[in-house]
């Protein structure tokens, strides 16, 4: 984990983002605290020749409106033409048709290195719980007693879509459809912070980015740094601070983490 | 107020909300402090489906387009239909015709439980000073002054409109068109940060779909809670602290905002 | 400069910004943090009547779209009409066709008061380097070996446009097209949060709008100013700060800065 880490800052590479609003500033500030260097553009006429001058592509479903589903897949189209990694975050895709019908589309004309969501957005790309929307987030959570049935899931899917599957949660589940890594970092403060999913999948396109050669250690590196992460920003913590401080201290965690003290608290094991 | 402001968190409802982007992100932190939880989407594909399954739904004219005004419009249909509560926040209406004659149809069309704005914008909605443009905010302040004069159109907004009608500024005004209610909460720091009445309609929305059977009461206590956490935000400040410390004291003070603290130190009468 | 920093505060000027969505918020804070008023709108129904009630325009180029142009375009038509400052920020004008087209159409049809970028934008606007795109970053930088070429062409820029040109970075030059100011305020942590350019930018805009009678000085002023508060933001920084913190550091510094302490701390040179 610690080359991998390491590298991104090395390497610098540009991370191409097409991204909801709500968490857009987060996720440039996430990309820049990983070392890496992020551009937003969604407009048709350019997608296509920035998404070829980055080292990665991140397409996020949040927020979707029809026009940029339609910048999604040029950019998408010229990433998978040069071999640029892609991730996809498929963001409430549970919460409409519209999402669910953009994602499958999404899924069917770009091929994604990375899919990265948390149990109900991966539970319902495997058309499970997809109709229960979003009140199904209890019942998918990804925890001790789930994990035998949600790896099952996140294997099918990663072998159906040919991708690495990143299912994130209380436990976080990463697969290539063979091999199933699970970690058990992270924090609840997590799930109190808008964004905290989208970022992660900004570090973990800026991780695959820089190690296009490996996108399962990349991946999971990424999301073992981002539990660990929330770890030290929630023992940041002091009293009076809420998610408005925690939001700073995550992005700090991010920023000032080292290859070797990745290297040195991860754990995490094959499932 | 202790019950109202704790059963938010009990209830977790979730808030829709079709909002601007210079504030969105602060918006949806500020949901997730209440204990709320949010989703922004504003495709017209999908805001009727999504409003339909939220328990309140936020429609903040800020940076409006005529694309998301139609969105806006489909979706308080949607949320009208179910008997689904509707917060409105005029944002900068008498700034230009386009939002006042956007606001005036919206209104027309979608029946909103609570319109909260700051005293320019329930005043141009008046038809009061609607021509003065965005200067007229110093002659419009909400002060023990303006308040016979504030508290009438108000209140006879609230009856026009059937809607419950927040009036915010140096005092608060919140009226059903017969009570009205009024607190001095808050600080002078809310004013030199951007999306405090933005994050306020968040928190209302937040407050009435965890309560919609007190609408009223609902209202009052997101109002006074905003007031006592600038104050609470502004005590935190030290040398060298300015409007970006603020805005993180102010999410985390209603992050850690208990209801038994919330009826302890609540000030408002009636007026 | 102490005059000129303190007239902000006084006369509170009205600045309209037509902005990306990844720094909107973070320019609208800067822009409260310096004691103006900011208001976000760019749907083409509205931006001219806006504009026009402005004391100053910024049109950043960032995740630009057509019809965003179309509204900068005629916010830049109707300010120029009546003399209010327009501030151009030509955000990765070299990052694609579409943004150099862009640009080149804006500079066209609005007459701008200042053109403010880093190394690479102010030289894509100069023709030179645009082929090179994102990745000329590092051969542009903008330091004391590449000086003597930079100034040059940040005058030839100047005169050509009739504009004042900020070119920022390790050094930042300020220029009419006859003087050349110099100044090596900043820190590198200002390269590592997004943001820091659009809300350089937004500062240079409220200063402009409270001293339109001298525009090159406001320039100067807010440009020395960020660099001073990138300075006081970094020093503030603690063991496990990160760009996180820094962020909300660099808006407090500037929201604390006074006239009579950027006088004394200031410096600067004609080149």
């Amino acid at each position: 984990m610690k080359t991998i880490w390491n590298r991104v800052h090395e390497k610098a590479p540009l991370v191409h983002a097409i991204t909801n609003y709500v968490t857009i500033n987060d996720c440039a500030n996430m990309v820049l605290a990983s070392g890496a260097s992020p551009i937003m553009a969604e407009a048709p006429e350019e997608v296509a020749e920035i998404s070829s001058r980055s080292q990665g592509l991140l397409l996020n479903l949040g927020m979707l409106r029809s026009d940029k589903l339609e910048a999604m897949i040029l950019a998408g189209h010229a990433a998978n033409k040069r071999g640029i990694p892609v991730v996809f975050d498929p963001v409430g895709v549970g919460a409409s048709a519209f999402r669910m019908n953009s994602a499958r589309q999404l899924l069917h004309e770009v091929s994604c290195s990375v899919i990265r969501g948390n149990a109900s957005e991966i539970l319902s790309l495997c058309q499970v719980g997809s109709s229960q929307g979003v009140d199904a987030a209890k019942a998918d959570a990804l925890t001790q007693d789930t994990l035998v049935q949600n790896a099952s899931y996140a294997r099918d899917l990663a072998r159906r879509t040919h991708s690495i599957i990143a299912m994130t949660g209380e436990i976080d589940l990463v697969t290539d459809g063979h091999i199933v890594y699970q970690n058990h970092h992270g924090c609840s403060m997590l799930s109190r912070l808008t964004g905290s999913g989208c970022m992660l999948s900004a570090l973990v396109t800026a991780a695959v980015a820089a190690n296009p050669e490996d996108p399962l250690l990349a991946t999971l590196t990424a999301v073992t740094a981002m539990g660990l992460c929330g770890e030290i920003a929630a023992r940041r913590m002091r009293e009076q601070d809420g998610n408005g401080s925690f939001r700073t201290y995550l992005l700090d965690a991010v920023f000032c983490l080292t290859g070797e003290k990745l290297e040195e608290q991860a754990h995490y094991e094959i499932w």
